[in-house]
């Protein structure tokens, strides 16, 4: 055989800021302070980027170390995501949310030797300094000095630095950013990314077909930096040369709001809890200015926020991924010849969890593991597959087995590629030797009047087996009755499906990243019950 | 270190078309057959491209053989292009315009053992079997039998197919496919593509900044199979899910026009010579239908052809590339902020050859291959580098010296990234120790009415070591002096570039891409030049 005559070119993060610093260096990325913004180029990120690179490696730190992070999204923590790796170290992104001895036994696990965090995480970052194993080198990410005592100010590496680094010629298996996972089933497990596949994921999001990241786009990732690398947005606006706005720590409605507005952002990317907080900012008849696309993902958002972001001539983008598939794992866009449908249909299909983008395979199988058809209607256990999709977790002796990735999931796919989640495999609800949807049952109680969240979960049953329970949360002003939801759901379900317990609550138990917590519910919910049986 | 933990999955040409079969399986597939058309579905090709691959694998062949095709744009070529590379086998594409001796030399090298042909071109296909060193299979691409004594019919292998085969999981460094270059300068060489150059450029391809192939599109590739792979659209289109519609051998203009109507296509790419057939047929007040996008590359078009095509309301896609870069070398898509100019800047930046795309970098180096300023005025050797880039010729012993590849073009980049080809650099005119641009002065006798084609060489010059010539031909209908020509040149150029020789000839010597053919000019003026000297 003869060899192959292509040239092999390592994909690597690093050339992304250079390309976005050659061709697209004057597009501005943006950071929100509160009182006022940072405006920054690429151009700007990139010599920043490649001066901290030189600071770093001055500093002592080299090719292989882990090095944390605990900040927001703002410009340093840009310069970060690609100095680090530029000196062939990997950057470890914390969730704030997240209590200190979570984030300690992570940054134990990924063996950090130091830690940059924004000031108003100070006390944060030294709870997680004083309770772990190692020693961490702590770095203030302030505008000049430190405030936390012991702290270097992270300006000081820039002006300290003895120059711009050249970047590290990686081969592009090479990690450079880890990420644990929320933690919602067991332990957090760390997630260490690629270049390779990070450059990967980057190409498809700058896809038509992928997340359709342009030069045309203004993107404001509301989703954080901190997890899941922001669906990679931090490495595709710079790919496309698109203009970056990052909204700091002001992550409220009317912030948001003024943000898109003032920096005629065209497409912002965040969970549903902040579109709710959108939302109720723009109030009745909202202005959206300049904005174009409502990217969701994270949670599933209800039918009727969906409705109001299409009916105010926004573009949902709502699709599904997870810490394991860097993030994004299909695309949120339907396919050209449903985009012109009537809004209830449209809006239909964008409830679902989106379409397959090339170079990440989506497929379902029985619990045997045989492939179920492709009706749209039979549901079947979710594995995927891909260069962005984990193969092993961080410190783990073992990979999968069969080369496929178990997402936990059971979903419904469609001829067309559409997919839908019917529910998280552990959350379903086995009644009489069915199977009822618990996120079936939390979209119908959603869409009673007066519902702001709901959460169903299983209790365990002497004669069914199982059965559901639900808890319902009222929006502002609202007082709903169960009875009522009992109704509403029983008009709509099988009886056997509709749960004779319904709890009205003033919150649900959130996990960091934003999820119902539904271990706790689970455990709040077995307590009460053993209390009940011993009363 | 720890070992990464993402997947690795080879990126595989053959896992396009199993991903548009799975998602965009109803998408069709039209071919041209003069008459009528034939219709097919991505399903459809996928299904008879594995069966054809199950019947080559019964007919002896295996994984590292070559097998070469001498056929137009139509469904079976396209089976062809998954089918081969679905048995670990190279496909390699023979252009039916080249002479047989020349094609019988690129089949030794390339040690093919079979060839595919069409039947308006068995008698080319006979040539080359008589003339290659080794035996040659030959399968005809017909409906049911074949023409040609001693071929057997294409069709047969399908039928006789023992079942759809599973394509071979090979590596992404293997080979799949081979085009030589046309052979401008010097014989041609081999170009060996590989699974991972040609994914990663139908990846860039789909990019919303790249050629910007997405599901709406339907995309008619003039541009041909047999050379440089339709500038990768058989691989960009079903990645994207986008409609392909095969022009067969009917490129003149009105077929293509009847063709673009018939099929509501939006995207047509061909060189210049078919977009002239095209505004030809469409007349004075054009009506394309459903084309929004005109794809024009492989020879630099007039101001006046890209003048036309946006007045008309089109969007003209002008970019660059070559046999060495698989062949997309960039974007012919304006920066989003010069979209909106008006039509002669946008047709001024447009008449340029295009951005970058992420994944192919340019360099513009001196002589002494020092980087010269990126300031849209001073000319470079243009070199790139990307995994989509030649590393070694078919059979070279040794590869890139520094690791890019050299182009012999000669161009500008400005600080937006777009590049404009002043010349070849083999086809600069040295004259007093200053370098006239022979592009240069071609594109301004292009501006002078009644001009069809320019073609400038240099002549030996006893005082000016060189001096140019210019040769024109004119348009249909019109007779240009010589002197109007010179005059026009004198008005626009300093005296010292404006050539004292201009003749007026019926036609242009071509290459059997379409490129004027500069060799035999310059041997035609040098053999003309030793007539006069012995006159």
């Amino acid at each position: 055989m003869t060899l192959a005559t292509m040239q092999w070119i390592d994909l690597r993060v690093g050339d992304i800021l250079t390309f976005a610093a050659e061709n697209h260096g004057d597009r501005e990325v943006v950071t929100s302070t509160g009182a006022g913004r940072v405006r920054r180029s690429y151009s700007d990120v990139y010599n920043r980027a490649r001066r901290l690179s030189g600071g770093l490696a001055a500093a002592g730190f080299k090719a292989g170390d882990r090095l944390a992070t605990l900040a927001w999204n703002h410009h340093r923590h840009l310069e970060l995501y690609y100095a680090i790796p530029g000196i062939g170290a990997a950057v470890h992104t914390l969730n704030p949310r997240m209590p200190a001895t979570d984030l300690a036994y992570m940054v134990d696990v990924a063996e950090d030797i130091a830690l940059f965090f924004d000031s108003d995480l100070a006390g944060l970052a030294q709870e997680i300094a004083a309770s772990c194993t190692r020693p961490l080198r702590l770095f203030e990410l302030s505008d000049a000095e430190a405030t936390l005592n012991g702290a270097m100010p992270f300006e000081a590496l820039i002006w300290d630095s003895p120059g711009p680094a050249d970047w590290v010629p990686v081969r592009e298996t090479d990690i450079f950013a880890i990420c644990f996972t929320s933690g919602t089933t067991g332990s957090p497990k760390g997630v260490a990314y690629t270049h390779r596949s990070s450059v990967l994921h980057a190409m498809a999001g700058c896809m038509t077909e992928g997340q359709r990241i342009g030069g045309e786009e203004t993107v404001l990732p509301v989703v954080p930096m901190f997890h899941a690398n922001a669906w990679g947005l931090a490495h595709s606006a710079p790919m496309a040369g698109a203009g970056l706005v990052l909204p700091g720590r002001w992550l409220d409605g009317p912030s948001l709001l003024n943000l898109i507005k003032g920096e005629q952002v065209s497409f912002v990317c965040g969970v549903p809890t902040v579109w709710q907080g959108i939302l109720d900012a723009a109030g009745e008849s909202p202005d959206f200015g300049s904005l174009k696309r409502a990217g969701i993902g994270g949670a599933a958002p209800s039918r009727a926020m969906l409705m109001q972001l299409e009916s105010a001539g926004l573009d949902v983008f709502h699709s599904w991924g997870m810490t394991e598939t860097n993030p994004s794992a299909g695309t949120g866009l339907l396919k050209s010849s449903h985009r012109d449908e009537p809004l209830e249909a449209r809006v239909d299909r964008k409830l679902g969890q989106g379409r397959p983008v090339f170079g990440l395979e989506r497929r379902i199988v029985s619990d045997c593991g045989d492939p179920v058809p492709r009706d749209g209607k039979t549901p079947g256990r979710l594995l995927v597959r891909g260069n962005w999709v984990v193969g092993r977790y961080l410190n783990a002796d073992a990979g999968l087995e069969d080369g496929w990735f178990d997402t936990g999931d059971i979903a419904t796919i469609d001829q067309d590629g559409y997919m839908v989640i019917v529910d998280r495999a552990k959350d379903l609800i086995k009644s009489g030797g069915e199977w009822i949807s618990s996120s079936d049952l939390e979209s119908r109680a959603l869409s009673v009047d007066g519902i702001l969240q709901a959460a169903a979960i299983a209790r365990p049953d002497e004669k069914w087996g199982e059965r559901p329970v639900l808890f319902v949360v009222c929006r502002p002003g609202f007082a709903v009755e169960t009875e009522q939801v009992k109704h509403a759901l029983a008009e709509q379900l099988p009886r056997w499906q509709v749960p004779e317990d319904i709890h009205v609550r003033d919150a649900l138990p959130l996990t960091a990243t934003g999820k119902t917590d539904k271990k706790r519910l689970r455990s709040e919910l077995l307590a009460l019950l053993a209390d009940r049986q011993f009363a």
